[in-house]
């Protein structure tokens, strides 16, 4: 693992760190901010998965999480959202999927299954990694993201029951495997067979009997995205049947960009930190 | 005047506007944040001048600002640092001159004195404009800055007695017209008649006899220009034989970057906010 960078912030350190991921194969990096309280000894980890066409750098620079991160003492971890490189496949001027656009999941598909594992990378490869190399107490761990890593969020949390202790999401996409953004993505990532694609859809995962203790979600009524690609009614119809305990925040006027996570970023924060808090 | 975009962050608008400017002769782009306040009445104006090689947009990025201007109900301008555009004079691959690098002067210099005007600019044609356009008290203003717009910042105050109700800095250059990065800078822009400089030197300005009521400055001692480009004790000294009030803190382990400056961020607003309040 090599240190990219290190910059002292809000008394902890922010860093970016690359490596030589297996899962992947390729370099990844990552952005892991540890705060004051990481001098003194294990801090639990928020993990954020960011959206479509972000790296690990876009909440890094614009998620304002640092301050409130380094008050309550919580570590948070921000993985890129694809594979990288010359040799990983992808589509030129498509946003909506290859690099940038992993969805983490763990394709079958050729080309695409040599490199994207992002399902395989945030859940294994990199938190322990991250467990080995840094002072985080793996056992207190959340997650949270916005978008595709909002529903990626969701997804890992129903996927791994009791390794979150919370999850939350800003304007998640709910139901990727019906949504005309991501429809595309999930067959050329896992290959015309639907049933392939349940595992990674929450409202589909939800169906088929994952649970969350609760969730937090917030969504901005502006959202140009909201009717088309996001639609949280689904979600909400989901959470419903299962029972799953649903907090949803719609956010008037709000719209899809960084001005709106960092709005309600502080809330996010307290709430993983009470819970990542709890014995 | 024409919106570029607008968005609602903490419950204000953050919005970027373009106009023709007739000081610089070219169009110009600036970020203004509106907090909350401002849907009811005028709201005081808090200037932030940025950095060598910004425009408007990296402290609207990286700066974390509204929560708490919001919170404050102090609107934030964030102007460009040069004219813009094919016609401006540059010099290519010179990070320290040129576009994003207008040192906040009147150049008098052809073929630079055509555009660069930063002085007239940010003091008398885009407080105009934005005076006449949004609900903002301007006999309420206050000013600051970072790096080469620090400096700026507090210049601007000391030629304009009366106008800014308080001025601090984030790393500012305390002495430009003798340092490294910023002497070629000046004697472009203004010729090689040193005297000529000493309106834009703070601390000649200061030794010419102008003064400011008080001032904040934060500086990071891991901070790569200190010693070469900044040196705070230039601005110390001046300070000191004038009798203005200096509140120089020295951060242990920051450097120049806005991981630097968002951590400092609330203190500055909390020193401008309360000095805009006062009768």
């Amino acid at each position: 693992m090599e240190t990219i960078s290190t910059a002292r912030s809000f008394g902890g350190i922010q860093g970016v760190y690359r490596h030589q991921s297996a899962a992947c194969r390729c370099d990844m990096t990552f952005a892991l901010f540890l705060p004051p309280q990481a001098q003194e000894g294990k801090v639990p980890l928020l993990w954020y998965l960011s959206g479509l066409t972000c790296t690990h750098q876009n909440v890094m620079d614009k998620g304002e999480y640092r301050r409130l991160a380094a008050e309550l003492g919580v570590a948070v971890i921000c993985p890129d959202t694809s594979p990288r490189g010359e040799d990983v496949a992808d589509e030129k001027d498509n946003w909506q999927f290859g690099k940038g656009a992993g969805f983490y999941v763990d394709a079958t598909e050729a080309p695409y299954a040599a490199h994207y594992r992002m399902a395989s990378y945030i859940a294994e490869e990199l938190p322990a990694l991250v467990g080995k190399n840094f002072p985080l107490d793996m056992a207190r761990q959340a997650i949270f993201g916005h978008s595709m890593g909002g529903h990626g969020a969701i997804t890992l949390a129903l996927r791994h029951p009791g390794r979150f202790r919370s999850v939350s999401a800003f304007a998640p996409i709910a139901q990727p495997s019906t949504a005309g953004w991501s429809r595309p993505a999930f067959e050329k990532y896992l290959g015309k067979d639907e049933s392939a694609w349940r595992p990674y859809d929450a409202t589909l995962l939800i169906e088929d009997g994952h649970r969350l203790p609760e969730l937090l979600v917030d969504q901005g009524t502006a959202d140009g995205f909201l009717d088309d690609g996001l639609r949280p009614w689904l979600l909400e119809q989901a959470c419903k049947a299962a029972g799953i305990p649903l907090t949803l925040n719609m956010r008037e006027g709000y719209d899809h960009s960084y001005f709106f996570i960092s709005t309600f970023m502080d809330d996010h924060l307290r709430w993983h930190a009470e819970r990542l808090a709890q014995a």
